[in-house]
């Protein structure tokens, strides 16, 4: 059949694949992509910040029978509401109640596939012609493609690594015009690792009441906080602005691959309803699939039953591997290693041979597992930046980390997540160490 | 605080709320929300085509231990990749294989969250500014919410009763243009029943070639037909057009709650990778929520070793709840009663009673669990179409059945689904009987 020769009226959908080239997968695609097949030795992935696939992280057995008792019971075979299964929506209302100052009610909580189905819905929802949003630099990419997916404009304000990651809340003023309709938070951050204060948020609350616009609160990595600051939910500031605040179960559980999260409007005064948000988010959800029933038939169990020592079981595992991945970093020239943290892994690291430029630029995530360290290209003698840094790592030493240039937009900087076992993140460093000693410059 | 004479500038988004209006969903949230919270009697859900919730269409243990194996194994905690787990992707190829000569590899699969999501891959993936669909009528308003939600155009043709319900294939070739990019079939057919010959799939591929489209073949109930007819996957004319083949577990399995379904590229020639379409489908998937990955590690279990007797049981069930459909139906005089099926329940039913423009319209799904009832409203005294009907029968009955009017564009017909418990079933047929006798207009 001579289909070579036939012309074909479809073709790909490049706006869509536009979207597509700026998110973290796609680049954690094109590393993987490089792998060499003839390397006997097993990848050591410090790209994703998924913890899962390492026995030390292995979930709690609560959520794991939770889940076995939902299949069992045969009762959550079918589909679910729209808007999530109401015992799950009760669950979570609870969970998140905990810290607020009023009562969410189930009706406020939408169940998603994961905190990035609750990111599709909420973009989807404000979106209207010639609308705009404000995003953080440096931020989470996800945002980004989903708004060029989805026709959104997108500006973009600055964190300021000198205040802690805080935002500049003057700039935002500045930045928005008559078509912004909202700002997107994320606390505890990423890829940044800030903790906001409850005056700042406060401050960032009242700034988008004057705007007129209403918060998108990414809390995804909420109560996954250890240091000085602790984690304050936007929701309590619900009475100044409208927010849609946004979580899972992915990260606290360790079970990103289980996707299940939610989509909330915190939002006392019914502000959402009016404007019309509230009927957009059960639009979306109409037309869009759902996370698997049973899952959501396990939350109730899940939230309310896991025992406190499991989370403190991941804490100690984490502080283990940050020491180890400091340790082995600097011994690598050309990756700038930081100071080692005193006390806690969970205090901001400020590195001690940077510029006053790149002052803040280090750090270790306080509420994770990733390590964002800076590349002194300078030092290397074929490297030409961190995308064929880390190009050429997974090539020859099939060690996988994010270019934070391409993801982040942090140019010449890395990712690297030191949430995995032990011997793989030692034997990881060693190979990366071996890496510079082949592609070092010599004098 | 003073929020309610605050301006805001958000708003709902209207585009994609007359998008999900359309939705099967939205029509059967309309219906529900219209139950009477005063009725102790349990609600007899006759809309939704699903049987899970019944404990005669429990899902085989072995899908059920499956999952509980995965889970188990903690293997499947993390993120999955953008495509789907390698093993799942292997086994659904072979699952397919069985009936195509020709062997598609795990590459050529994609696994999604139901076939849904398959859907909305599909959509996107072929995308362009400009671009139209050709969609049956009738046909499953999933489509056309996604269609509208994407800004794809969308152009009808007709599926002709009087043959089957047969795609009008002439008519195809006078409703494509430029920018025509693909046809949907959906074959075993929602919500028609019918199953397409050997013969009428190639004619549908030849003429999709000569237009130089693709074809999107929606399988969800493939392998789910028992009459003279054999299913015939379009993929078996991989090689005069290329296809996108869409399906899941949901319906053979009765787990539409589990989310699994895939997006198969059925093209031996590789058009549509040369054409960007399999980049498009990548860059969605990467930019979308997935199903969970553990029910994905569950799919090779789950495929290759559930037993025959599970899928006969099933059938013998729903053989009885046919009969008793039937019965129930004639009792009905608003109702037209198709004539009973003799043998087996899986023929064409024709009815009786009807004028010779709705010959052909009365039917039993061939291949699942669904009766199209036409609604003769003049013998009524109070109702005014198929929507009315089903409001107030919800309000009065508790009794869930779908307007297929606004659901499926066929203005007072009704779609009744008999997968259900039959007590329940029974229960259901004397409430609608009564409600009948109580609107029924007086001589």
């Amino acid at each position: 059949m001579e289909n070579s020769s036939k012309q074909w009226r479809f073709e790909g959908n490049k706006r869509l694949n536009s979207a597509s080239a700026i998110s973290v997968r796609g680049v954690l695609d094109l590393v993987i992509g490089n792998l060499s097949t003839d390397d006997p030795r097993p990848t050591i992935p410090l790209g994703n910040g998924d913890p899962s696939q390492f026995a030390c992280f292995r979930t709690s057995t609560t959520a794991e029978e939770a889940i076995v008792d939902a299949v069992h019971s045969a009762k959550y075979n079918g589909y679910a509401p729209t808007v999530g299964v109401l015992s799950a929506r009760r669950a979570i209302a609870n969970y998140l109640n905990r810290d607020l100052p009023y009562k969410l009610s189930a009706d406020d909580i939408y169940v998603t596939s994961g905190c990035l189905q609750a990111i599709e819905v909420a973009l989807a929802a404000i979106n209207r012609p010639g609308a705009n949003i404000l995003l953080p630099r440096p931020g989470f990419t996800f945002y980004e493609s989903r708004a060029a997916y989805e026709h959104l404009q997108v500006r973009h304000f600055d964190l300021l690594p000198d205040r802690g990651w805080e935002v500049d809340v003057d700039a935002i003023e500045d930045l928005a015009d008559d078509n912004t309709v909202a700002i997107v938070i994320i606390n505890p951050g990423n890829p940044c690792g800030s903790v906001y204060s409850y005056d700042h948020l406060k401050m960032v609350a009242e700034t988008a009441r004057k705007l007129g616009i209403l918060v998108i609160a990414d809390e995804v990595y909420g109560h996954l906080t250890f240091g000085s600051t602790p984690f304050v939910p936007m929701g309590i500031f619900g009475s100044i602005v409208p927010v849609l605040s946004l979580g899972s179960i992915s990260k606290r559980w360790v079970v990103p691959g289980w996707r299940l999260g939610w989509l909330v409007t915190s939002d006392p005064n019914g502000i959402l309803q009016k404007s019309g948000i509230v009927e957009s988010i059960t639009g979306f959800l109409n037309i869009s699939t759902d996370p698997a029933t049973f899952i959501q038939g396990a939350i109730p169990q899940i939230l309310e039953n896991t025992k406190d020592d499991f989370f403190s079981k991941v804490i100690v595992t984490l502080k283990e591997a940050a020491d180890k991945c400091f340790d082995g970093i600097r011994e690598v020239p050309c990756l700038t290693c930081p100071k080692k943290p005193e006390g806690s892994m969970f205090v901001m690291v400020r590195p001690y041979d940077l510029s006053a430029e790149d002052r803040g630029h280090v750090y270790i995530a306080r509420y994770l597992h990733i390590l964002q360290v800076k590349l002194n290209v300078s030092l290397l003698e074929d490297i030409s930046d961190d995308l064929d840094f880390c190009m050429k790592l997974a090539k020859e030493e099939s060690v996988i980390i994010v270019p934070a240039g391409m993801a982040f937009g942090m140019k010449n900087w890395l990712r690297i997540t030191f949430a995995c076992e032990i011997s793989a993140l030692e034997d990881g460093l060693r190979r990366i160490k071996a890496f510079h000693q082949r592609h070092v410059r010599k004098q």
